[in-house]
C-alpha cells in the first residue's frame, strides 16, 4: 500500500502546488444566492445552514479541483452545527475524495490509548464489527491530532496510518499568539518545550517513512513564526509540516517557505478564509465567488512557488 | 444565572454522591438483547450498531437516575460510527438532560481562538444566525479541552462559559501512562510542566467563582497519579477536578480521594467501563445488566464517600 506521505508529494508534484485549501465554513462565508436556494435566508436552521454550506463547500471543491491538491476541512465549524453539520462534513468529505482531493480531517484529537484508538478508526480507519464486516465513520487521509497527553495517545493513530495508508500532523508549534503560554515554556534543558516535542513527533515517524524520505507522521507549525520554522525544519529533516496561518491570519509566502526543504519539499501551506472568501476583496469584488477564489488560488500557488524557490535558508 | 460550579455542587450534595458515570459505548458492551432488537446482530451497520448504544445508553441513564448526578458521554465513541454516532451522541445528551443529569461532553477540544469558539458554541453555547435566532449544535452543561494551545485557546470556552452557566475542565495531568512525556518534563525553574499548566488553570478560573469558593473551570487530573493528585490539590485550591481512571484503569478509591479538599468537596470522579459493564463481573452473573450497573453505582459512591471522609491529607 503506497504510503500516505509519498501520495501527498506526488500529488504536490502533479499540481506544483504546495497549497491546502481549508474549508472553515461560517454560513456567514456563503453567498447570499446559495443561502437562498436553501430557505436559510428567510428561516434559518441547523438543517438549512448544513445545506447551504455543502453547497458552498462542493462548488469550491469544483473551482480548485486541478489546482490545489489538498483540503482540510475543520470539524469544529461541522461542529457548531450540530448533527446536520456533521453530515455536512461527511459529505464535504465524501465529494472532496471522488474529485480526487486528498483530505485532511482538522479536529487536533487527543485522549489516552483505548479512546484514541475510537478517533483513529473514524478517520483513519474502521470500526470491525465481525470478521468479514468492517465500516468507517469519516473517509479521510489525514487527521490533526494534539500531543498533549504523550505516545500511548499518539500510537494508535500511528497504528491505522501503517495499516491504512493515511497520515497524521501533530501540533508542534501553533500559529496563534498564545502558543508561547506553554509551547515555548524553556525546559531544564533550556530547549523550549516545543523543540522536546518536535524531537518525539520525528522519533515516532521513522517506523514510517514513505519512498520520498518523508514520514507519514507529519507536523503542525504556524506561518506566523518563521523563526521557528527554520530551527523546527532542522529538528525534523523527514517529518513533513503542516502550515497554518497563511493569509487571513498574516502568515507570508516568505514566513511558509521556512518550512520546506532546501528541494523545495516537505511542507503543505494552509489558507482558509482567503481562499474561501476571496470574493469578499476589492480586487475580486466584479467575479462571482468561484471566478474569485480560482484566481486567488493561482495568485497564492505562485506566492508560495516564487517564495521556495528563493528562499535562502 | 446559576454559573456550573455551584450546580455541579449542589447535585453533588443533593446525592450524596461524586460519582461521574462515563458513557464510552462499545458497540460490544451492549447487552445481545438489544444488539438483536436492532438487527445488529444479523446485519451490523453504522446505524443499528448506533440506534443499539442509544438504547443501551438511555437504560444505563434510566437505572442510576438519582444515584448518579453527572454522565460523561465521551465524543471518540460516538465519532467512530460516523453521522449516526453523533445523531447517537446527540439523543443521549438530550435524554441525560431531561432526566436531570449534568452532561460533561469529554471531547478534549482545542484550536485557536477562532475555531475554539465555534467549538465552544457547539457544546457549550449557541450559534447567532440574526439577532433573533440562535441555535444550539449540542446541549452539553460542560466540556473537556486541552491546554497546548495557550490561553487564546481557552478564552473562547471561558467567556461561553461565563454568559451560558456553562462549564470546562483542562486537561493538567491525564490518566494514562504516557502522560509523563511531556506533562513531566521539567521546566527551567524546577516544577514540571504540569504545575505550570495548573497555575494558568487556577488563574484563567478566577473570573467564574461560584458562591461555593469553586470555580467553572475545571480542571482533569487521573486518578491513576495520587502523589500528583495530592500536589495538584494544593496549586489549585479554588479548582474542580475532574478524576477519570476510577475501576477499569485501575484507580481506587484513595487515590481518587486525594483530589478532594478537606470538607470532602471539589472533586468528581469518573468510572465508565466499571460501571456500563458490571453485568460482565463475575459477582453480578446472575443479574440483568441494570441490576449489575445499579448495585456497582451504589457499591462505587459508598467505596467513594469512605475513601473521602478517610483521607489523611
Amino acid at each position: 500500500m503506497k504510503k500516505f506521505a509519498d501520495l501527498l508529494i506526488e500529488r504536490i508534484s502533479e499540481t506544483s502546488n504546495p497549497t491546502v485549501m481549508g474549508i472553515d465554513p461560517l454560513i456567514e462565508y456563503v453567498p447570499d444566492s446559495i443561502q437562498k436556494k436553501y430557505g436559510n435566508d428567510k428561516e434559518p436552521s441547523l438543517e438549512s445552514a448544513a445545506m447551504a454550506i455543502t453547497d458552498f463547500n462542493k462548488r469550491l471543491l469544483d473551482c480548485v479541483q486541478g489546482i490545489i491538491p489538498v483540503v482540510k476541512p475543520q470539524l469544529a465549524y461541522f461542529e457548531m452545527l450540530g448533527v446536520p453539520g456533521i453530515k455536512s462534513f461527511f459529505d464535504t468529505v465524501k465529494y472532496a475524495k471522488e474529485k480526487g482531493f486528498l483530505v485532511i480531517a482538522d479536529g487536533k484529537r487527543n485522549d489516552i490509548l483505548s479512546t484514541a484508538s475510537c478517533y483513529a478508526k473514524a478517520y483513519l480507519g474502521e470500526k470491525s464489527f465481525d470478521e468479514t464486516k468492517n465500516l468507517s465513520g469519516f473517509y479521510a487521509d489525514a487527521l490533526t491530532v494534539n500531543p498533549y497527553l504523550g505516545f500511548d495517545g499518539i500510537k494508535p493513530f500511528v497504528d491505522e496510518c501503517e495499516k491504512n495508508g493515511k497520515g497524521i500532523f501533530i501540533l508542534v508549534r501553533t500559529s496563534n499568539p498564545s502558543a508561547v503560554d506553554f509551547q515555548d515554556i524553556k525546559t531544564e534543558s533550556g530547549e523550549p518545550l516545543y523543540i522536546k516535542v518536535a524531537e518525539k513527533v520525528f522519533e515516532w515517524g521513522k517506523g514510517i517513512m514513505g519512498e520520498n524520505k518523508y514520514s507519514s507522521v507529519g507536523a503542525v507549525v504556524g506561518a506566523t513564526w518563521p523563526e521557528q520554522a527554520s530551527e523546527l525544519r532542522k529538528t525534523m529533516p523527514h517529518t513533513i509540516i503542516l502550515v497554518p496561518g497563511y493569509g487571513a491570519q498574516g502568515g507570508k509566502g516568505d514566513s511558509a517557505a521556512k518550512s520546506f526543504d532546501k528541494d523545495g519539499r516537505g511542507a503543505i501551506v494552509n489558507a482558509s478564509r482567503s481562499l474561501m472568501c476571496a470574493y469578499k476583496k476589492n480586487e475580486f469584488a466584479h467575479e462571482d465567488f468561484e471566478e474569485a477564489t480560482y484566481k486567488e488560488a493561482l495568485r497564492m500557488k505562485d506566492d508560495l512557488n516564487s517564495a521556495i524557490s528563493g528562499k535562502s535558508d
